[in-house]
């Protein structure tokens, strides 16, 4: 039991882990007391939280500790961006079994302190409990800085459809790990630790952004949540939809051509992607990239084709083929 | 499949109960978003996290799925309270097994939409996943109303202690269930369904509260983590601990006399009272009962003592007994 959080006990793990964590000059009272104090500079918060669970979310064999605490901040802290925030602070709930090797908790908070540090925002607060199945909540609080929050509801006709990030690399590497089989490490490395563009949230918003959302569910069926929305369609020209390099050799260990690539980008989630609607005419920075349009769409149409089509698979949980 | 929450599936799911929880005007966007946004009016967020896991925090046989909703919002606005602050907001993580009966997933929201319209605050976001153990996390946000928030930092030697709420009623409750015992509705009640004395934590701290904490894991103990933080040391006056009737009346159905009832009020958990010291002279009102004094204390013996003495026990987890 020495080695496990059961042998340490939740107080010692709490102060063990707690120390880890820099402080940021949004965090007004840290962990510690009964609940936390965190800024909010103008006068409103913006929070989101995730649970993540074993088996379901991530696989003790195929992911590492720190890959988990990466995660686990990247898909919250993403959500906030994706309002067009800055993140400021986040909360832990971490429900492990008594024999949980120490060195789990323990890298586990090394990953969120890392992700931290890249997305800005730092750990405020949590909970720590026993469970039989190791489970993690968090919670994300993110900071407007003064612009209105980028909905879902506002995309209209004529709008640029465009994202940042990476799109279908999480999806294969997920694939690949499914089948058994090496490939580039871009896609394993993006399943374990999606990338998202944080900076890209609050720039968004600043350009203007009519409508912006995460992609954690695949493009089309998130993009289909703005869609309904905002009542309209979305169109998305395959042409633009390019395949990176590694997601075009991933594809090509996998079994499939261009055509499976495609619906890696299109139904793919977990890369945590930003995908977002700009009125016609933005002057957009490269690193957003133009992949459709939007288009008036009646009741019942109000969804994402293709080059015209429904494409055929448009969920995380469906697995993408040719 | 038909009645669960696994044969609904999950956007059903949430589309069902979000339905079910009003708005406040804290709310600036409620769920369906990447992420709310809450109103944080003077520029600061109190932000508190909390998991409870089925078999460990409650246990289906013995409270309704309503009196989890209840539980679950209480212990965290509780936690908010207890920084003076006032509940805005919450966020709920709910991880079920797909079998989970959808009545069960109902009354629980009920449960949440009937506690928050107690403490004030609103249901503004969450997140609905599988797990094989029922899970469920919660986020609670308050709002400082521009006082300082009261730490548990602040006692200073001379401070008058004094709590808010019941002690001991919901730790006698569980006894009772423990034992296979009927027993006094207001124990069984307040085990079930704590009632923290929401109005008191911001009224505290208008008082001018010196610390303030929600008593979660027993009083002796949690004002513990008063003289470790404020250095210093705290005597409660055993003739000042009065035991409710209910409390009497469940020790002599346990079997036990005074001793009993005041090891429940110094060491039993979860009835969510506020404790908090206050500047001698504070005029408090009589729904704030005075139990001791804060002493001045050396390195080592920053702790709670009881007309002198260290009570045997002190924590949630060691059963309150003669």
């Amino acid at each position: 039991m020495e080695n496990t959080i059961g042998g340490l006990g939740e107080f010692a793990l709490i102060r063990r882990v707690t120390g880890r964590f820099p402080a940021t000059g949004d965090v007004i009272l840290g962990p510690g007391d009964d609940a936390a104090v965190v800024a909010a500079p103008d006068g409103r918060t913006v929070a989101t939280t995730d649970l993540l669970v074993e088996g379901r979310h991530f696989r003790r064999d195929w992911s590492t500790a720190r890959d988990v605490g990466h995660r686990a901040v990247a898909q919250n802290y993403a959500d906030v961006v994706a309002m067009g925030a800055r993140p400021t602070g986040l909360l832990i709930g971490f429900a492990a079994p008594a024999d949980l090797p120490l060195e789990w908790a323990e890298e586990f908070t090394l990953g969120v302190r890392d992700e931290c540090a890249v997305a800005g925002g730092a750990v405020v607060g949590g909970d720590t409990v026993g469970s039989t199945v190791l489970t993690v909540a968090i919670t994300a609080l993110g900071d407007l800085q003064g612009r209105a929050p980028v909905r879902r509801d506002g995309a209209r006709p004529g709008d640029v459809v465009a994202y940042c990030g990476h799109l279908g690399l999480s999806a294969a590497g997920l694939a690949l790990l499914t089948a058994g089989t090496d490939g580039p490490a871009a896609c394993l490395d993006e399943y374990r630790r999606p990338s998202p563009p944080y900076a890209a949230g609050p720039e968004a918003a600043r350009l203007g952004a009519t409508a912006m959302l995460d992609v954690s569910d695949g493009l089309a069926q998130d993009l289909g949540h703005v869609c309904r929305a905002s009542g309209v369609g979305i169109d998305l020209d395959p042409g633009l939809l390019r395949p990176a390099p590694e997601l075009v050799e991933a594809v090509r260990i996998l079994g499939g051509g261009p055509a499976r690539a495609s619906a890696f980008m299109v139904s793919g989630g977990e890369d945590h992607a930003l995908a977002a609607t700009f009125p016609e005419g933005t002057d957009l920075p490269d690193h957003w990239h133009r992949i459709g349009r939007v288009l008036p769409a009646a009741e019942g149409e109000r969804h994402v084709t293709v080059a015209g089509r429904v494409p055929e698979r448009t969920g995380w949980d469906h697995f993408p083929g040719e």
